[in-house]
């Protein structure tokens, strides 16, 4: 039988009920190793555990996601990517105030046109 | 010397050079709990020890929030947070273009009624 990627760093025999081998397959070792590098194989294996089966495929992703974000940025990690996003919502919502007023401003002219039409 | 929450925790000796020890205080035990649950102490200690000083304060302060969010949502962590504010974003920019599509109509009949009035 192919070992999965977490057993076949860990240089162990697969086992048919693996945890870990459903979501790091043997052909993507880089995905094993972020998330060893960050939470260690033994805990990413006890957070799946404690999800039912049909989110932990989920969970695996966003824990390597996460992971990666970590490993690119080892100080902010995916927080520093929560605060580039706050940033990106801050600039549209002054965008759209600003659009919003010039809007407002074309209404409240069209309205003074239509009452002196009157 | 009283020992910081991570010390405190392992019941161990808070040594003056303790690397956790000025990143979670022996007041906050809740703040060392969550990495410590998420990440493990150990490996929290190693990711501080290879960021140069003025940065571990903020690596600190990030882990702990990447360990509250997995804590609240153990499937998707701080992903969710991160799917949560693209969505923000998509319904801003949605607003926004709308917005900038009724400016450009006003626009557009301004100008429509400039010139026939020429």
């Amino acid at each position: 039988m192919t070992r999965c990627a977490a057993c076949r760093s860990r240089r162990i025999k697969c086992h048919s009920d693996c945890i870990l081998s459903p979501y790091f397959p043997s052909n993507d070792p880089e995905r094993f190793a972020s998330v060893h590098k960050i939470y260690t194989a033994g805990h990413v294996a006890r957070m799946l555990q404690q999800l039912p089966v049909h989110l932990r495929a989920e969970a695996a992703d966003a824990l390597y996601y996460e992971a990666q974000c970590r490993i690119r940025d080892p100080v902010y990690g995916s927080v520093g990517v929560i605060s580039q996003l706050h940033q990106l919502i801050c600039d549209a919502q002054r965008q759209l105030a600003k659009a919003q007023a010039e809007v407002a401003c074309f209404n409240a002219q069209g309205e003074e046109a239509t009452t002196q039409l009157q």
